[in-house]
């Protein structure tokens, strides 16, 4: 007689357990086979509801979303996804209509990304609803980018385009900014489309563990990122504001609403690479890049010093923010 | 200028990651190379303040039993440990007076057991802690321990003693026991600490390994995680429950009140395995264990059915328990 858990598991997590070794999530454990050669690239990232997402966000997106910010560290230190663990703590009011979309929305990532289920628990809480991911993945041995290694010198790129995530969140707790803006609908589906369901750059992971010197996912804001690379390479950066990637939608509000730049460098949830590229490669970096369909843009350069990097306006002014990268402590 | 979540992360955890490829937590991810002929074994457990543990247990003990229970699905296994992942979700009130015992409780852990940590995540939550553990390890390839293999005339055996946690969680739950228990502050701490504290059978891991047919670790009770295992192997088991091992304090309970086998034998919160050895390996997996300093008792035998297995007393009546194992769900 199977416990209410080992069914909740059965009907919706096990067709996700595709994996040979996840046993169909029947066992205590999974087993993974590494190819020889290879080092394992290990990452856990949680999403808590009220905090990280909207309550009433569709639970495939909140699905999307767990997966999607730990496959976007994998990608920055240069690795294929392999396999994830999903730890759920539920409320009691989590119920069919929520596990069977979030589970449908978790399935269609780990197929995009190749990344299956091998094991979690499922707990309750009478708390907010918390899904957890450690993922895992691969890179040929020695190889995983770090945050050190940036060179004076080095082009800073970004993958993407910077602030749709947070201007989403705005959007979200504001709906009259649509307006004040002027997004078409499209344009406020973007940005909200971007906060619930970000990109993670696999497709270019490995031009990233052959061409970057360092690099980091930008979660908390590129320019609070910016600094934490910056302070463990022993290393500055100049920026230009002018350059930093903008979506249509993005830069209507920022047109409509200069200070929202803020907003763009800082803000976070942007789950775009943030990588120094020594020069003579970024040709190379910018032309495979673009080959894969994933936009990259030089936005400034390592310096020499030891001072946070700067964000400079078209007149080379330092843009100051109150605020570096987004913390919850 | 670190955030707070960096700064938390670097005054509590870092000591705790001592491998190389932990980066001192200073990355975005962790690497772990392999040795080449092992398989990884990955297993993930979550702890919830309230529904786990009680919000006042001590830090150090919620730390410990976090680690323990993805120990124990590691050691069931067959496999030694190789490192972890830690997910918190802390409450507002949680502060350094709970972290600092916290931490180090789980730093006795990854020393003891040889099991540092490789990462995580903290956030931030306005319902219970919420303490997740992915635990992984390592085997040669191909021989993870699984709960299929079990086969008729195989000895069913269980590590240390049954129903410790069960009871200790009464005790807490109901301190007049320990005066209807007539049990010594000695004892009753023993139920209490078997509950807060975990004792994974990592020493046996090997044993496991090479001699068992089939196992699993008791965390839902004893009589419903056997049922689990049987069922996947397509066998059923006899048991005798006056062979199934208790503590001295486990068993003054039970001559107080025999209604209490129940508990007993499905209660969980034991974190012992339950295995089935072939009867020509069971002299050696018996004098091996016990050379490990691991108590380890034949409790029965896997015999032909797909019924449920059978737990019978010393008359061969077969008892009944309202409750198979135990689930939140």
């Amino acid at each position: 007689m199977p416990s209410g858990e080992d069914r909740l598991i059965a009907k919706y997590f096990k067709p996700l357990a595709t994996a040979p070794g996840a046993l169909g999530l029947t066992d205590d454990a999974a087993f993974y086979a590494p190819p020889e050669g290879y080092d394992l690239v290990l990452t856990a990232d949680a999403l808590v509801s009220g905090v990280h997402f909207f309550p009433d966000d569709p639970p495939e997106t909140v699905a999307r979303k767990a997966m999607r910010v730990n496959l976007s560290d994998l990608a920055a230190k240069g690795a294929q996804p392999a396999g994830c663990l999903l730890t759920l703590a539920l409320p009691a009011g989590i119920g069919e209509d929520w596990l069977c979309p979030f589970a449908s929305g978790l399935q269609s990532d780990c197929d995009l990304f190749d990344c299956p289920l091998y094991g979690g628990d499922t707990v309750r809480t009478d708390g907010p609803l918390v899904a957890s991911i450690t993922a895992f993945g691969m890179l040929p041995r020695g190889t995983m980018v770090k945050r050190t290694g940036a060179q004076p010198g080095d082009v800073v790129i970004v993958t993407g385009t910077i602030g749709d995530g947070a201007l989403g969140l705005a959007v979200l707790r504001d709906p009259d900014l649509i307006a004040r803006w002027s997004l078409s609908e499209e344009e406020a589906a973007h940005l909200v489309g971007r906060y619930r369901v970000p990109q993670p750059r696999t497709a270019i992971a490995g031009l990233v563990r052959t061409l970057a010197s360092a690099a980091m996912d930008v979660s908390d804001g590129l320019v609070g990122d910016l600094a934490k690379l910056c302070e463990v390479s022993g290393i500055s950066a100049r920026i230009d504001a002018a350059r930093i990637p903008l979506s249509a939608a993005a830069a209507k509000a920022l047109a409509a609403q200069s200070d929202r730049i803020e907003a763009i460098a800082t803000g976070g949830d942007d789950y775009e690479i943030v990588a120094s590229v020594p020069s003579a490669k970024w040709p190379a970096f910018r032309d495979q890049a673009r080959a894969a369909a994933v936009p990259v843009t030089a936005i400034g350069e390592i310096v020499e010093g030891r001072e946070s990097p700067q964000v400079v306006d078209a007149h080379g002014k330092a843009l100051v923010f109150a605020q570096g990268a987004f913390s919850h402590f």
